[in-house]
């Protein structure tokens, strides 16, 4: 049983020979599906579970497990350490991602999460943003410039036609280089005050690291009527980056309700103030399509269900070109009653017979293992 | 950042270098020291959770994490799959551990837990047996004597002078096969009937696929009056091998209450008929050295401070060794703000600069990655 590994080279030799675009474009498609096919009978989503720590300073890691019933398991582990970029030059987000066969618990691939939680959640932004953005909308406004920022962008740019976008960042730093880091889009991007964004925007993506209980990203004075909002970086507890007012007068989809309620801008919000889930939304897109011309929300806190479909994406495109490594990992071995059997498996004569054992004598056992 | 991968060759040549007595001694030393040092302001434990399936087969995948504050996380994914060595020649127990650096979420290493669980199983009994076993023990009875005997019977030979071993199993070809795999321990092992291993053995071992709502693996009638029992088997709830009355009357040490009462032999037991947990046990030995003359009982679920413990073991001896190989399995790149960055700093030109792009030509733009 051999574990398939894919690392950052692979992925770096999956990106050049797909090209970026296609897999994007892939991820999207392949998350649009999953939704609509989704069955909970068969399919169990778990809500994210993990450690919070203040030590050595604030962040959180976390699991996100999926299990699609009589086949396979996906889980994802996930950090989000606010100060990872400034302390260790790191991201925020540093994550793996790892998929087991259900019928053996064998691990059968692990992939890095970090770059696929990054697609997949411009991905999930971009499938909630089609069925609930003005149809002709083509300003995009960038409350927070960091690493999401560039996918989300990314995934939109897949969708929609954009004319224009317009980006904030507190950090100078993250605001002065995001035009480059957005360069490769071809878009015409330009870094504004926040107040023109609201007032321009037809599509605005959230996507900050505000702190706990610190006042919201935006304003509700300037927003467009139909504006779409994609509400990324909620993902804690008393975290949230939009206006109580606009989520009372918004119609607030949230990607998963259970999570959501929890960590996302819907908590805050009573289940009548609440909107379909990312899920229902896709399902039954033409029943909410009068929504385009009013405020929307997509509350994405970001759910296994999605990391299992751009694992699912990742690993069609390193299957098909041949990429990753494949490694015997787990010790199974001939006789599944004994533990020590991979060792004689690996190694005949190994373990001592009885004949040789010096019975009592700890100390000189450890001579016995040269066969 | 790399990613130690241990591989099962690594751990072939690891045991091999150090031999199994070494590596057993080893893991009962750091295993009763994770105990005597166990700080709950420090260490973080969760009860495992997971996935329970009928589909193919009954089965469980479970997460057991561990936090050590400030420092790292373990988090050991395992599967219980009971027809797994029939169905597929593979061991009911089948598992993969990873340890992350807590400070940004970084997988600092991957290490084969099927091993490392039934090592650690092994040690915990004989740890839990040396406070609460008569100290003249002599005859180990095994209830069940597939795999995790093997480990069971291995650990407390390293800690009691054995004299006798009588085995029992309920398989005629896992009882056969018993004597052959427990054979490096160069003890005197008998395959028996029940009543003549119940009467005769000062310790008991019950590790058996008992199934949910079966009756007891052992009777309470002819059992030696200052008997030890180390109940293994019992992980599930409504899964159970000892009879009640038994229970009741014995010093019951769970091994990590909050999931004992789920899935162990204590599920049956109000709190008040509950004795120490195995950290309180060991940390307060000298109290309770007088229940060695009267019936006792360790319930073994098996707990993630346990999996903690013997990686270390295996990370320190393949450290020492050189084993395993480093990988980089994360996208971290230069740029912590731009998650495609990883691939320019790869392959620089890979993505394409602005003036490069057609714009709105999704089906062209797989040629685009040529830098």
């Amino acid at each position: 049983m051999e574990t398939l590994i894919l690392t950052r080279n692979d992925l770096v030799n999956l990106v050049e020979h797909v090209g970026v675009h296609r897999l994007m474009d892939e991820v999207i498609k392949v998350l649009r599906q999953t939704f609509l096919e989704f069955d909970a009978t068969v399919t169990e989503v778990r809500q994210r579970d993990g450690f919070a720590y203040q030590v050595p300073h604030p962040g959180v890691l976390e699991w996100m497990p999926v299990m699609h019933l009589g086949e396979q398991a996906v889980v994802k582990m996930v950090g989000y350490n606010p100060l990872s970029p400034r302390l260790y030059d790191v991201p925020t987000i540093v994550s793996t991602i790892s998929l087991y066969d259900i019928s053996t618990a064998h691990l059968v691939a692990l992939v890095d999460g970090t770059f696929a939680t990054a697609l997949r959640t411009g991905a999930a932004s971009a499938v909630a943003t089609e069925v609930l953005a003005h149809p002709a909308s083509e300003v995009v406004g960038l409350v927070g410039c960091g690493a999401q920022a560039v996918t989300q962008l990314h995934a939109l740019s897949r969708l929609f036609s954009i004319r224009k976008v317009l980006g904030y960042d507190l950090d100078a730093a993250v605001a002065r280089t995001f035009p480059e880091r957005a360069g490769f889009l071809g878009l015409d991007v330009e870094m504004v005050e926040r107040p023109r964004l609201e007032a321009e925007s037809d599509i605005i993506c959230t996507a900050t690291s505000v702190g706990i209980d610190e006042p919201p990203v935006i304003d509700d004075t300037l927003l467009k009527p139909w504006v779409h909002i994609n509400a990324v970086g909620s993902d804690l507890p008393q975290k949230i980056e939009l206006p109580l007012a606009l989520l009372k007068r918004s119609l607030v989809c949230p990607d998963y309700l259970a999570q959501a309620v929890v960590e996302g801008e819907c908590q805050r919000l009573s289940p009548a103030e609440i909107g379909p889930q990312l899920i229902d939304l896709v399902k039954r897109a033409e029943q909410y399509a009068s929504y385009r011309y009013s405020p929307t929300v997509f509350d994405s806190t970001g759910f296994a269900l999605e990391d299992k479909a751009v694992l699912q994406v990742l690993l069609a495109f390193a299957r098909e070109l041949g990429l990753g490594r494949s490694m015997t990992v787990e010790t199974i071995a001939a006789d599944p009653t004994d533990p020590y059997s991979f060792v004689r498996v690996g190694r005949p004569g190994l373990l001592p017979e009885a004949a040789e054992v010096e019975a009592s004598a700890p100390a000189g056992l450890a001579r016995l293992h040269v066969g």
